[in-house]
This record gives structure tokens, sequence and C-alpha cells, in this order.
């Protein structure tokens, strides 16, 4: 009787699609407006799916204060109104795509949860755009 | 060729988290404002997901307008604009978490629909909170 | 060069529809389903615009920080997971309809506004229900 | 370490659901409102998921110019402002249901993707009434 | 203390943008793939705004379920599931834009109103274009 | 009979507030983590609202291709995918704060807009956060 819960949560953040292995004109044949040398930026919408037994005495998968506080401490308190490429250990040397991005949020929430919960995570860059992973 | 097909719903309805076993204490320690012993309440968005074939004749996997129906007698009509814990005989011993309110919903939709679907339920208890279960 | 922002928030609330003068049959005549006994409930959306001057020196109309501060004082530690009718001072005898809501409301962030700023808000009860008040 | 990503698109479009092999009769029976013989429509929402590894180089699954200028081609210019039963040849002995018109999509897109990658499409005709097919 | 409130509705139509006046070629320069000579068709979405004092007794502005019964029978039974240019008497001589529909719910809708109420409506074509009037 | 038409729009873009005439300290204190030295960003979502009389021949209050067009000219290649302090014109002595960014579009705008038509903006930075001008 497994159920998906799931908690939503945003931040803003300037980035940069860029290769440093390539020359600038590869990089911008690739990355496009991406590429521009001086950020663009987006506001980030993140979904966090946990799969799990309800648990009889609360009726709850997960506590959702507790989910709720971990996405603050991994994800919002790192990359919220941040650049991503400059102000972070993550994407220093990572291309901060949106596949790239739920990657490195999947696995720091997956190490923060117990073993017995499934996890994925949706990231929406904008309302045309978005991916998902769940390891 | 199997497709899935959607139908929304909701309702509206008044809740309060709380485990009859436990202390006042415990009660607010673990649900917090959710316990709060007057009750509060949500708008519910439910999402009901069919798959199954296409019939050749029709174009439709199952007649939206007997979904609706359905939703209509099993869902809305017996917990629109009431108090789960008090007017609902499904939530008298069970706690109205959104978890277990779509458990209870997905029991109730697959008796009503023939063995050849599969069936799974979103329930949105608000924007940032909702669940999903699929027997 | 008047500037209109707007700030959102939400709150969760059980409440009822009831005029203790009329009899039990002309209440449920008139609030029909919204008059339940029991109460039931609404995840409430509440969008507040303050018009004024931008300033120069900010480039704000006004801090919204400080709106935020002043809704969540007004607003949500008042009504959020409540009961509209049992657990406020506001609508002990005043129908919570959302009209008498965003009344209450606006009448609580006006006071704490400057003159120099006009007030609008707007409260959605449900998706497809909602008002708009001014003053 | 597969990545889904998706890429959101519209039409807008006309269409009649009507199975030329039964009377009049059967066809308001089946297809009630959804029969009018001239015709009603939709702005439909498609979301293209599309599966696959993330390339080290680019970090993309795929490159959402490539998948927007595809959907373009194969669903937009064909159906956008268009008689689905009228205009189109892939609706002339098709009923043009949700369902039908989600695995037409798919199967032109599919043509259009490397094998290595896996792809589903959700369609949704109304925001109420969805569908999702994946091969 | 005007408040104002706020019904959703919605409809799905067909329609064709054309001026008989014209020759086809203007038609076509002028109304694009509007002019699609098979129709094409929306999702409409509509906003039925009014406004006027809140009344003491009840605290409504209007009884909704009275604004929802008239809105059905002025616009959704008249234009849901309908051509536009074909199947209503209204736009059998009047070009279908946005705007036109607009002033005729509108017309529609304000006979139907006391005096006392201001009436505004807003009408979603698509996510992306959209009108209001207000007499 | 004047209506309003809307077109929604979008562009991606970083920024950074900051005035240089204060302190390092002055600015934190202000604008917090919206001061970051590196920047973040945003998803703007514009609304542009052109209101005139409807032309008889056409049905239309302006040709909302037209309108498309100077937006797209205007604002999305202006800013789309630009770290408005660095790339543009407009805010290297501008604070860009969504008060000065719809002002500053809306300007544009007015220069391309026949006198006839009254023009307001809204500008959403985040879904909680907008602002509205209308000269």
């Amino acid at each position: 009787m497994a159920v998906s819960v799931c908690r939503r949560a945003h931040f803003n953040a300037a980035h940069r699609l860029y290769n440093p292995k390539w020359t600038d004109e590869k990089n911008q044949e690739v990355f496009g407006k991406c590429n521009n040398y001086n950020y663009h930026g987006h506001n980030y919408e993140l979904e966090v799916w946990v799969t799990g037994e309800v648990d009889e005495e609360t009726g709850y998968v997960i506590d959702l204060g507790y989910l709720r506080d971990v996405i603050k401490t991994e994800v919002e308190d790192r990359f919220d109104h941040k650049n991503l490429n400059l102000d972070t250990e993550e994407f220093k040397n990572l291309i901060p795509t949106a596949e790239n991005i739920s990657i490195v949020i999947w696995n720091k929430l997956r190490s923060r949860l117990e073993n017995k919960f499934e996890l994925k995570v949706r990231l929406y860059e904008t309302p045309r755009n978005f991916v998902e992973y769940g390891g």
C-alpha cells in the first residue's frame, strides 16, 4: 500500500550553459542564448516526491515538516538567489542544465532520507521546459 | 496500446488530524497546526487516472461521462462541504490525512470500475502538498 | 508615476455560513451546503495590492519584506489552520463569507500601511469563486 | 542515470466525435455534445516527455531546440488552427478523441527520435480532461 | 463598501474569423490562420465580475448560485460545444472575435442583473490572449 | 464601447538589486538576497493590456499579431536571456526592480502604439510577486 507524497518548493537563480573545453563558437552553437556571457536566470519550481508505506499511527508516509526542512537546507539555502556557476561548489565543474541540477538535488535529498523511501524530483526551469529524475 | 485518461474533480472539506490513542501533547507535537481542535479545511483537487485499451468503435478508453458520474456519487456527494471527521463514516476511525483520503477514494472508485482498467488517484490538499496512490 | 505591487499569501481554514437570527430552514435555503453544521473548509489564496510612487533610492513602491511580515502577522497567524467561526474574534458575530473576510483583512492591513498607499485585496475562496475589495 | 525532459506546446483545433458506421441516434447517445454536427473546438496543451541518458559534454538528454522544431513540424504545423476531421489526413477515418490524437502524435514524434530515447506524450483537451500515451 | 465577486465558467466552441464583405485574400491577410475555412476552436474561460454592496443579512454581494444559473442559461447552454458562426444567432452577422464575444456575453448578463450591480466580464480565448469588457 | 485586450509574453533574465551610492552594508540591509553580488534570475511573465474601441470591420481592438511583434522587438529581443544590469542600456543606471522594469517596458510599448489606445502592463517576477503600471 505504497503512497507517494509531494512537496513543492522553489528557488530563483542565475546560470549560464557553457562547456569550458569548447571554443566560444561551439558553445554558442550548442547552447545559443543560454550561453549568454553575463548569465540569465530562472524561477525554478521543484517537486519532491517520496514514496513509502503509510504509517498506521500517523496516517503519514513521511512528516512533510521534516521534508520541508530538508528541502530548505539542501536546496533553498544553497541555491536560492545565487549564481549557480559562480556561487556554488556543485556547478563549478558541472554545466547547470536542468538535467544536472535535478541529479544534484536528487543526490542531496537521497542522502537525507531513510532507505525505505523511494525518491523522485521534478524541476521546472520554465513553465514550458521541465525535467524529472528518479535515481 | 494502453492509454491513460484523467478526469479532474474537486471538493471542499474541513478536517482535523488527531490520533485518539495519544495525549494532546503528542498530537500537537506530531500534527502541529493540523491538530487544531475546531478543525481547519481545504479545497481538495482530485485527479482520477484510468488506464486501458482504446475501444475501436468509440476511440475512448472509458466514457468520461460515466467516470464523472462515478466520481460525483462516490466522492463529491460524500465529502464535498463536509467535515471529514464528523460527517463521514470513512474517517470516524481513520485519520483524514491526504494519504488516507486518497486510499479511501481509490478503494471506492476501484469497486465501480471493470477489472480491465488500471486506476490511480492524485489528491492535491494544497497547491504545494499532494499525494498519489495506485493500489 | 504610481505603480501597483502585489504579494500573494495563503491560509487554510474551516468555516460555516449561518445567520443566527434565522431559522435552520432559512439558513439552509440561503446558504445550502455552505451551511453544513459541522463546517467545511477552503485553501484561501490572498493577493494584497499596494499602489504608490516608486522610491528613487530603492526602486521599490514598498519593501515587500515588510508587506510579507504584515500579512503574516495580521492574516496568516490569525486565520491559518483555524475555524473562522469558533477560533477568531472577527467572525464570532460576522458571517465569514469571502466578501466579509476580504473586508476584515483589508481593514487590518490598511491600519498597518502609510496613508500614501492605496490598498486592494483579492481573495480566492476556490479557483472558481473569488472577491476583491478596495475600501 | 536516465532523466526525463519535457517540452510543452499547444495548438487550437475544431473537431467532432462521430462514428460513420452508426446511426445519428447512436452517435448522439455515445458522444453527446461532442457529436455537434458543426463541430466545436479546444485549446490542446501538449507535453512531450523524452527519457534518456544525460550527455556528459552538453548536460542535455536531448537538444530541446531540436525537440521544439520536431513538435512544430509534426504537430503544430499540421493541426494548429485546423478542423481535425476535415483538414487532416490523420483523422479522416479515425475519430479524433483525445486518446486517438495522442496516439497519432506519439507515432509521428517516435519516428523522428533516435531509438535510445523513450517517449511519452500527455495531451490536455481541457483543464479537466487529459490523456497520456507512452507507446 | 462595494465588493466585487467573481464566478468562473467555461465553454468549448469552434469559430472562424471572416468578414463576408471582403475578398478571400483580404480575409486571409487580416485574420491569417484564424480565417481557416473549416473552423478551429478554443476552450473559452469566462470570469464574470459583479460589484455591489454587501448585504448585511447574508454577507453576500449576490447569491453565487443565482449567478451560476444565469451564466449557465445565457452562456454555457447557448455556446458550449457549438460552432459560433453556424449554430448561434448572435454570430450569424457578427465576427466572433474574443472582443465581440465578450460584448455579447456582457449584454446578455447585464439584462439579467439588477441595476444596482456593476458588471465586468473577462474572457480567455487562450492562456495567452484574453479580453475584458465592462460596458 | 471600449474593450481591453491582453497578450502574454515572457523572458528570462538575471539581475541584481544594488544602489551604487550606498555602502555594501546598506545595500545588503535594504535588498537582502536580491543584492547577491553574482546576480540571480527570474522567469518574467508579462501581460500587455491595450484598451480601445472595437473596429467594426475586423472585430478587433488591435491586431494581436502586431502587438506580439512589438512585444518581441521591444521586450523579448532586448531582455530575454540577458543580464539586466550588464547587458542592457536601460538598467545601467536604474535599479532593475520589477517596478522599474514595468515602467521601462510601458514607455517602450507606449511609443509604438497609437494615441487612441490606453496601455497597462503587468509583470510577474515570481508567481507570488508582481507589479502593474498604467502610465
